[in-house]
């Protein structure tokens, strides 16, 4: 609920990144991009309005003129604070006008835009008949990499990121879990995460013994006891930039095929990140995390891709998943997490968020790998 | 974060509305409506997802099959939970398979559909491709009044969520204000109106002095001091449903011009109450309240619309605004709040939640509207 991004960011960055979003959006055949509020907003602005609703604010960036914020009257003061204002032209609108119209004059009647994925139904559709001869595409579509490629002080705000959860998994791994409710342990989780910096938890997955066979489970009431498996997953943002990793730790000594289980998703997840080099596809990690758990046996059980971009979101392109061919970038960040999931019984996932270097992979999450045992 | 909402409403009620909007979209020659999370979503179906994303939820209401909730297999364990699952034909997707296609299958391909206002531009634009010759309207544009006019269990859920902020605001006037952070004030408004029974907080603007003449103003690192007008505009989600209240209070004895400005804000906003009946237009209610002000001398201070619905969200429909010719119907809710602001000075402003009755109108917010001095 800030009208800025945490991230230490200039104008100078974000006009640079506005600059290049022209010049990226030029060469893919668009004449310009329309950004509402969200992560690409943060991303080029750093603007993140205190609430998104049916007002329209939207940044206008065409290669002829200075990017231009649409923004409500209203909401003008707020946008004015935040890091990149200086690099925008600020169009405000009061109650009663068309801001539609008003987008619409400073664009080219017949060019193709790109609308960030965010974009409510309800402002693209206004646009769509402000401009019916115009051509429209979502950013995923048209510019999916556009903020997949990390420079050097992203990439040390996701580590840190990164690190900071580590630093709450290693807390969270002392306490007790045998007994005490999932929503406790996700509770505890939250608060480790904000104690280690976390401005914004995004989720805190704890899934134990049967409900860690459901990916999305986030926490319920179920009392966790001696025997369970338990899934935990969780991340958020620190400084604007997200973390996001999982592992699965065992109450008490495991039975043989838990461990074998834990085992195989474990060696899955080292085969994904093995493949991680400038060049290889994305769903190159997908097959390699894939064949592990398939050559297993249990390939019907891996029921997810392998991993997603994460940035100034946590979830975000690019698709560690079958049928995706962009090739691996270095500065690019993305988890791996393969998982296999016994219905009714237990589930295993082991996640890191890894980033392509110049040769290869490194990971900015480093807690061990290894079944860890709990009380 | 839940995956269901916490209004007590069954599957029956979840259908009878589902019903309704279909016959709805009929007669307004739509062939169906399409809802994605968000507001709509959760008041025809009582689901909410734990996270909006890239992966397509989307709930498909047509007159010629049952309601269809398109859902990521991940997400679907949640899904079967919400109050109305029991209504809805659940159609899971994998991820790599296509949603759109999918969801295009259920849909006449000349068909014109509503599409919920706040369904991200990436799906919109995929479901536009899978249908080309489809016709799409933002249900803003094509049923603004879908969910306008509350039932009784709903209008009984917005006057508990109105009396809890009254109480908050019981609590807030004795404490002290001087010497303190806009900031501190916010955070006890939070934690009063969490303390009231609300389990979500949108908003808690305190803007004292020459911030409360900026109406979107939240809160800052501004001491308040002895001798400030204060803003106070505050509330959140109790139980699924709205409050939205705004007081103006002062930090000691107000000089003339303070009081006189309050008071002609005060007789504005009961002129745009008294304005509040069936049949009456919603435009009326913002041209009543604003003549007191315009008759004044003040009305170029007074920069925004009078009011705006409320309901399973804290902003939707009606507007109460110029050019706005909608009638009134009983059942109606919406905030009335006219407000003063003197750039660089002070700002007023009064809200008060109203529905509109068989003859009139029904106050749901009822501390006093005079001018309260705190400490």
């Amino acid at each position: 609920m800030t009208g800025t991004a945490a991230a230490p960011f200039t104008a100078d960055d974000y006009r640079a990144r506005m600059e290049r979003a022209v010049r990226t959006a030029a060469d893919a055949g668009l004449a310009g991009l329309l950004v509402a509020p969200g992560p690409d907003l943060v991303w080029l602005t750093g603007y993140a309005p205190i609430a998104v609703t049916e007002r329209l604010t939207l940044l206008v960036l065409t290669p002829d003129h200075d990017p231009v914020l649409v923004v409500p009257a209203l909401e003008a003061p707020d946008a004015v604070k935040a890091a990149g204002a200086t690099a925008l032209t600020l169009r405000d609108w009061t109650d009663g006008k068309d801001p539609y119209a008003a987008t619409a004059a400073l664009l080219d009647p017949h060019g193709r835009y790109g609308v960030s994925d965010t974009t409510w139904a309800l402002h693209l559709l206004a646009l769509q008949r402000a401009l019916p001869d115009g051509g429209w595409a979502s950013l995923t579509d048209a510019l999916p990499m556009l903020r997949a490629v990390k420079d050097a002080a992203e990439l040390e705000l996701l580590a840190a990121a990164g690190a900071a959860a580590d630093r709450a998994f290693e807390d969270i791994r002392t306490m007790r879990f045998a007994g005490r409710r999932e929503t406790d342990v996700g509770a505890d989780l939250a608060d480790l995460l904000r104690g280690h910096g976390h401005s914004q938890v995004d989720f805190t997955i704890v899934g134990s013994g049967p409900n860690g066979a459901d990916p999305h489970h986030e926490v319920g009431d179920r009392v966790i006891e001696h025997g369970d498996m338990v899934v935990l997953d969780f991340g958020g943002l620190k400084d604007g930039y997200g973390s996001d990793t999982t592992r699965t730790v065992h109450v008490g000594e495991p039975a043989d095929e838990e461990r074998r289980v834990h085992d195989i998703v474990r060696e899955a997840q080292q085969a994904g990140f093995a493949a991680v080099r400038p060049g290889a596809a994305c769903q190159d990690v997908d097959r390699a995390a894939r064949a592990v758990i398939t050559d297993a046996g249990y390939g019907e059980y891996f029921i997810h891709r392998t991993g997603h971009g994460i940035g100034v979101t946590t979830h975000e392109p690019p698709y560690m998943i079958e049928g995706e061919e962009q090739p691996l970038v270095p500065g690019m960040c993305f988890s791996v997490e393969p998982g296999i999931y016994l219905p009714g019984r237990f589930g295993v996932r082991i996640e890191d968020i890894v980033t392509v270097t110049d040769d290869g992979g490194r990971r900015l999450n480093n807690t061990t790998r290894e079944l860890v045992i709990v009380d």
